[in-house]
């Protein structure tokens, strides 16, 4: 499947020789994602619409040289990696909003559109876009769709398959496809809109996109609530969803996470803490006081140790910039990083947090957890050096252990990473034969010469 | 296909004699559904659990007779007919309502239970299960999930996708299927769950589901405003949303519509009004006062001539009997009706509205508008004597230009009925023929020997 020098030179007629290259220097900065992995494709294109899109896709049918499309490369489970070399489709010159829709709340827009740059442009007629993974900056909303990306206000709002109306694709045979509608109601034909999103770019290229927005809340109002156990937050968590309080976030760090987060910024977080909770509210500005207030109240009565409520954008920003900028600051620890994204419901935190720290007992790993946990999202990381038999092997056993544990309470392996080349062999653990069977039968109809981004969901 | 009496006697085998039949009198019962249309199956039988509608699907996989899902057979568009012949698997027993979680927001499920009862049920909890079809009282959940079902709340809720995090199946091979998760996050795969439904039980017949609550509003006020022009009417819903108001529902009905209700039940509705629009608005006491006087404010901008503000739960129940009294009410004017149920961008209600009064002077038609505003969805209906042959074709004739027109301000023409038997004529109309190719492919993957509901969705 080696992309011929014939098909390169068609690819280059198809797209411009300018947005079309198969030079080193031009493929290693395309051969990477957020995984620290890399595999260098054999050629990358820059396509400018929809018809390119579909062109490449005929021919590579033709030809036979895969192709995997990709955004920013943002992507946390290897989804946009060409692991088995092929053409990368960078998607960068869609990226335009088409339309903001205000009286239908709706938008049309291309797939290489930053989110942020999407947030800020609906925001500015008052409305609303939820989906917010913690990307946002960079990812572009066609990775969104083609991960189902999530983010913290999923709790509240859902995530990106719940603001999709209707797409524009284009099949692995070249073939373009609308699906769905512009409207919440619609019910002709079966679900190609969602079947589509988070496929990961293995059933079609997503070229349109027709996003469901809301009104943009009056007011927003965020709060931190500091904890001595890391159960007790947990426990918190539940306990204010049980009691019908609904925030838009409600984020948890652990001890690492915090002292992490505090070494980058310096903003006075509390390194002793075991656990913080960072809860944010949306809706009128009378109904957001109330609620910080009844929110403030549960935390307290569940055993909260300090309690802080940002009254200004600023502090409220703080917070947020601690919670981002955890991550990136995991590097301190070890030299690498296996970052899992582990769904529980909500009620089973608590014996997730405690299965974390046996493992942690047992491996003697530095584990970090922090995430969604208002929506039973964890994201466990454990910091090593791969190079480390022994580090890595303990690390693959408490993955393990901890993905059956996540599965036992009723979980999901990838809340919204997907699965891409870091979850395949896993994927078994979740889904049965039956239902893998299914899903490898829609790929053959989708694609029937398997061109569009291989190795990715299947075990191989 | 027809069913062999070893195969009725295998049948008896699985689910006990008393549980399956061939009488006429009892076949009968399960013949018709709300289209009003009348098909004999061979056979009817009431399945009690998962592994008997494995056991009855292999055997029919095996012999080759169909199997048709049904729940209430309250579907108007076919969707529970035996078309073709076939075994008629009423799914009554599957009756349970086998957990409500209260900290997870979640209620697992059986498909028998009818929707009104599950509403109660959760709303005991202090929870909430938003989709809301008019058949509340006798659909099951089930069937609405096959049909996607939506009703009034979708405005502000969603449709039963937006509710449904997983499902149990049963495929037509006899293998039982699980499908997405218990959780709000999960991109373990395709999404089997959404290609189920809205499948109107072609792919797979649904034995479980798991269900997404919300805590239960505070409290929900109800309005109308009346309008002496319908255009008024529709203008006024657009301009609701362009002011960020999201209403739980905003419903509209034309004058036959208000006639018809008011004929039923004198309760004093304005027999003189062009339009009524039913406003229900819900959220914390103070907030759904301050919306109400919001919506006062804009309906009378707007030039509505009598705005009533229901005071007690009395008053708002008896606008909901108005509302639901309607369809029944139609065939006052005529023994037919032909019901249909077009979606526009909610912005484009005006437009629709002038073509549906042009197509009424044109034919003469008795047509009734009435419906979900506030999503665009309008149900229309043509009142006819369909011995009439003159009428039925001039019926035909503007439901024909009707559907052009709706796909031509973008919308859909079946927003919560289905396709089913009754617009599967129409299907190419919306779905291209690459598309509708992709789904039948899907099907073939699902139902290899195609013996899952027969002659629904598909162009014959």
């Amino acid at each position: 499947m080696a992309l011929t020098d014939s098909a390169f030179r068609k690819l280059q007629k198809i797209v411009g020789k300018s947005s079309c290259s198969r030079k080193k220097e031009d493929l290693v900065c395309y051969a990477y994602d957020a995984t620290a992995q890399s595999y260098l494709p054999d050629a990358v294109c820059f396509p400018g619409n929809t018809k390119e899109v579909s062109t490449i896709l005929s021919l590579a049918n033709q030809e036979g040289f895969f192709v995997i499309p990709r955004g920013s490369g943002s992507g946390m489970t290897g989804g946009s990696l060409a692991v088995s070399g092929g053409v990368i489709l960078v998607m960068a010159r869609f990226s335009r909003i088409l339309e903001i829709d205000k009286g239908n709340l709706i938008a049309h827009v291309e797939p290489g559109v930053v989110t942020g740059r999407f947030h800020r442009a609906v925001e500015k007629e008052g409305l609303f876009y939820p989906p917010d993974p913690a990307s946002s900056e960079f990812a572009t909303l066609g990775g969104n769709m083609a991960e189902c990306a999530g983010g913290p206000r999923a709790v509240k709002y859902g995530v990106t398959r719940d603001y999709v109306l209707g797409l524009e694709a284009v099949l692995a045979t070249g073939e373009i496809i609308h699906t769905g509608v512009q409207t919440t109601k619609g019910v002709v034909g079966y679900d190609l809109t969602r079947l589509l999103i988070g496929s990961e770019g293995t059933l079609g290229i997503i070229t349109q996109m027709t996003l469901r927005l809301l009104p943009l809340p009056e007011a927003v109002r965020a709060m931190t609530a500091v904890f001595d156990k890391l159960e007790t937050a947990a426990e918190t968590v539940s306990e204010v969803i049980r009691r019908g309080i609904i925030p838009r976030t409600i984020e948890f760090m652990d001890n690492a996470s915090i002292r992490c987060a505090e070494s980058r910024l310096k903003i006075g977080l509390p390194v002793e803490a075991e656990a913080l909770l960072l809860i944010e509210v949306d809706g009128k500005v009378d109904e957001t006081d109330v609620i910080i207030k009844q929110l403030r109240t549960v935390c307290m009565s569940m055993g909260a140790k300090n309690i802080k409520i940002a009254d200004t954008k600023e502090e409220a920003d703080n917070l947020w910039k601690a919670r981002k900028a955890i991550s990136p600051a995991l590097y301190q620890f070890a030299p690498d990083k296996i970052n899992e994204d582990i769904v529980v419901p909500r009620s089973k935190i608590p014996d997730m947090v405690r299965k974390i720290n046996s493992l942690k007992e047992e491996t003697g790993l530095i584990m970090v957890s922090f995430g969604h946990a208002g929506d039973g999202n964890i994201h466990f990381n454990i910091m090593l050096d791969k190079k480390n038999k022994t580090e890595l092997k303990k690390a693959e056993y408490a993955i393990d252990i901890l993905f059956d544990y996540t599965l036992e309470l009723g979980g999901t392996i990838s809340g919204e990473h997907g699965v891409g080349i870091t979850k395949s062999a896993y994927i078994e653990k979740e889904i049965g034969s039956v239902e893998l069977n299914l899903m490898k039968k829609i790929k053959k109809v989708f694609d029937p010469k398997g061109i569009l981004n291989p190795g990715k969901i299947f075990p191989s």
